[in-house]
């Protein structure tokens, strides 16, 4: 078998430092690129973009939302660039944010994390909603297939401020549980594998912005340590410099991941975008 | 403009009673159905499930997991699923469970709720881990559209209590500030639109799990009236005898929803399956 999630994640931002180029077809961005708002221009869009970040950064998110907006064309155009993202040896992380429960849960799982489906992914972004319990078949077939998940646990939008930060019957705040009980299957997840080293990446982990307040948030330092995977970077506020400040002692494990603020390069110029900033975050990653 | 959402939610309900039909093409019912384990086997499970539901019932609920499972050719299945039930009339649920901020939720709602597009449904489940206001783009174009979301509110799972039962600042519980704060947004859609009239019901439902403990769950009968989409009957253990005792004086916008107990049936006994149990639907509600 394969290395595992985790520790691919771990591999790829050592050598290729923390830069994740997001991939975000929106309206605006088709037409300042000169493409068409069909599943044609979203195709041609997440293709350049897969071209441009390959050999550049390690780590890439399709966001699923700009693609299916065009329906079962939009799916395909997805399909077309998740193939080649992989084909490039890039690490893909389906942005679909999916949540449920049981049966239907474990289909969300198997339609991204199933190898060869035509949607296969490496890791995929799910909402623990329903609690991350109902996430638990998904969870088992991630591990089965080496692939990994990142559970919503603090996001940044204002908005998200009053339910992620409710506290619960002992106390801790609704990110924080989470943290917690994923925290929980990393550990279960290791001392299962009999391929497991100490010290190993857990494959399960996290979505944490890239601007929010941890101690706010009720949410500390976490172990094992798992992927953060942290939006926020670039036209959202956070910069390369902010990385350490803000995660302090997690700062290793952080996927940054920018759209807009490369993506509105142009496909001219975003090899170049993607290079120069991810030399930025090189340098202060100490890669 | 036609009829919105809510009010004919409401109609639906009065004349064809609350039986929902979910359409849910998992693979022990395509095995059980006889039907091939690929899209073409979820197309044909949905098409025979619309068929047998037209005139029957009001509402179907497409999952669209079983059919994300194939790709975009599951989404093509569902996008000739969705076209059917609504030639025939049906409301039409996408439950999806869509959940994300600004641009990217805004796009889910494009794909889901835009007349004309490939996806088009009458309303579509939302997920509001990322706050309520993280959804206003989704409200804001369901009202346009005339179309309905049911937004996440208190699910039956026990995974989720920990999380949905958590309190905020004002000592409400997570379903609780749900439910006030789309009902808020029920109550400025109807001061807003010039043609509505006193106690029409508001076209942000709720999904509320049937066999959930209201006062457990922190959660009261709520103002305007809105649907209130509700799994857990049949195979999840609520009766049609439930629906008053269980929702009070909020029965009336109950949208019951069966899925395993009734597909069960199989093709051959499919309609007759959804005729009888809608009938004991009907009596208890009184239609």
């Amino acid at each position: 078998m394969s290395q595992r999630f985790g520790e691919r994640v771990r591999t790829a931002l050592r050598t290729r430092g923390p830069l994740c180029v997001g991939i975000d077809p929106h309206a605006a961005l088709l037409a300042a690129w000169g493409l068409t708002d069909d599943a044609q221009g979203v195709r041609e869009f997440g293709l350049r973009t897969v071209e441009a970040a390959s050999g550049a950064v390690g780590v890439v998110k399709p966001q699923v939302s700009f693609f299916e907006r065009f329906g079962s064309q939009g799916i395909a155009a997805l399909e077309d660039v998740l193939a080649a993202a992989r084909a490039a040896g890039l690490i893909v992380i389906a942005d679909a944010k999916r949540g449920d429960i049981g049966s239907t849960m474990d289909d969300y799982a198997r339609a991204w994390l199933t190898p060869g489906t035509p949607l296969e992914a490496d890791a995929l972004t799910v909402n623990p909603f329903l609690g991350v319990g109902a996430l638990d078949g998904a969870f088992a077939l991630a591990e089965q297939h080496g692939k990994g998940l990142f559970v919503l646990a603090a996001t940044s939008n204002p908005e998200a401020e009053g339910l992620q930060r409710s506290t619960g019957a002992t106390g801790s705040t609704v990110s924080a549980s989470i943290i917690s009980e994923v925290s929980a299957r990393n550990e279960a997840s290791a001392r299962n594998a009999a391929s497991s080293t100490a010290g190993e990446w857990g494959s399960f982990g996290f979505v944490i912005g890239a601007t929010v307040d941890w101690a706010a948030a009720g949410i500390a330092p976490f172990a094992p340590a798992a992927p953060i995977l942290a939006p926020g970077f670039g036209a959202q506020g956070a910069e390369p410099a902010d990385l350490r400040p803000r995660f302090g002692e997690m700062a290793d494990a952080v996927i940054a991941s920018e759209s807009r603020s490369i993506l509105s390069a142009g496909p001219a110029d975003l090899a170049e975008a993607i290079s120069t900033r991810s030399a930025e975050y090189l340098e202060v990653a100490g890669v």
